[in-house]
């Protein structure tokens, strides 16, 4: 496995590996791996010929606010576990490498973002479509690999794809969740015993929508005040937004459909959590 | 030489000749080809292995109020050029494959985009951005050519292509000017026989500049307002702004510098003009 920090460096090894006709695969992270990433850098070696994980902590996806300073950096732990998953290069630039100070150039995807995330962290999604932009034109991907657990986020980043036609496969990976239902974080870290004990309410939401809507003739609006009940109901848990929406669009749905997502968000202390659910309805 | 409509026919018809480690070259066009244009082709033929032509009328780069839709679509002449100066393939999309209803994602250079250009047509930018880097996406190039005429968009394109680390070499080609000196331009045929008379006024300006430059003492804004001058004299002549300023930044320069771009714009009837030239002070 190599380890390169150099953009154009980066991009000769993936050039030489295309010219041997390699499906190029990537994944990015933001380095503090879990099982979660491990899964999508194991998913990319099992549909490309050269794998390349990127670990870069993106300020510019980070709010004024938010933890930009303490997000947790372990990346001597990374490394190995993107060795122990067979990717082939990890780049890890520093963010000198990635911004030089008379950089003006921003992705933007306009209308997907409004919502959700993007109302609640008002700048985060442009840092996030720039920083991927970025990598997709250093690393050159056939098929990039995001976590269904940001939900929104593998949403904008498929529009950014189709929107500029870069004709990379956008595959997006199951939730990895701990053996109590909490889906795997860089952040669950942050929580303490009781704020990971009260976290479980989030999958216990997700969990009560998938019955609902299988089980029962609830509507969205009816599976969301049920879930949002549960949640206002736990201490120490404030509710940011627990909804059911198109898994396309994000938009509200009339009446009940085929299928939805249910998004759940939630601050637990300082911590912020986010999870998700494709619901099946009856 | 193949001319293709559809995207991923293009990308494909590329990645095979990158497979052979042919130097792929694009001319980005809105068509309407004149001797500027084939100087680009041309350039691109003796740089690279396999040379793009693309032709496409791009809607989001015109304002409300522009020309896009009297904009001249001399397609036969355009292949015929394109063909005579030898490239290889030409890419001609339609608007509707290449902006889905759906679309909402814009590539933006936020600051240099702001004066001269961007302020007299505030969206331009946004539009010429967001489809070059679609283009590229879709031709994916080692160089792409651009004219010195459109001075800004170069500029601008610079920006992008290293803001978001696109790896792709800009070469900016120099201007082809009719023999008494109007610079060549696609909307050159819409001048009456008098405008087009009055239109030399902006090289005359220019050629004023690059003479005070290098023969007296004048400061950047003491030629300025001599070109001013000039400009303002002729009657039927409308100036947008004549100035002069660093090449590199489009920001205003202190005393004399060792080289500066003298950029002019007006508008003579219904049509806006653009000229622009280098000068070297003494």
């Amino acid at each position: 496995m190599q380890v390169e920090s150099t953009p154009s460096v980066v991009r000769e090894i993936v050039r030489t590996a295309r010219r041997d006709r390699a499906v190029v695969g990537v994944v990015p992270t933001m380095g503090a791996l879990h099982a979660g990433h491990v899964s999508l850098i194991e998913r990319a070696r099992t549909e490309c010929d050269f794998v390349v994980a990127t670990i870069f902590v993106n300020p510019t996806q980070f709010g004024p606010n938010e933890d930009f300073s303490k997000y947790p950096r372990t990346m001597e732990q990374d490394l190995e576990m993107c060795k122990n998953a067979d990717a082939d290069l990890v780049f890890t630039p520093d963010t000198s490498q990635m911004y030089t100070a008379d950089a003006e150039t921003v992705v933007k995807v306009t209308q997907l973002t409004s919502r959700l995330e993007g109302a609640v962290r008002p700048t985060h999604f442009d840092g996030v479509t720039t920083v991927v932009a970025k990598l997709f034109n250093i690393t050159d991907p056939d098929k990039a690999f995001f976590g269904q657990k940001d939900f929104q986020q593998q949403l904008v980043i498929r529009r950014m794809v189709a929107d500029l036609d870069w004709g990379i496969e956008i595959v997006t990976c199951p939730i990895v969740r701990e053996a109590d239902g909490l889906a795997m974080s860089s952040r669950n870290r942050y929580l303490s015993a009781e704020e990971r004990q009260r976290s479980l309410v989030l999958s216990q939401s997700l969990q009560l929508g998938k019955k609902l809507a299988l089980e029962t003739a609830a509507t969205p609006a009816e599976i969301e005040r049920q879930m949002q009940d549960l949640i206002l109901a736990t201490d120490g848990v404030v509710l940011d937004y627990a909804v059911v929406l198109s898994a396309d669009s994000l938009l509200p749905l009339q009446n009940r459909p085929d299928s939805a997502v249910a998004l759940v968000a939630a601050r637990l202390g300082a911590t912020r959590l986010i999870d998700n659910q494709i619901l099946q309805f009856r």
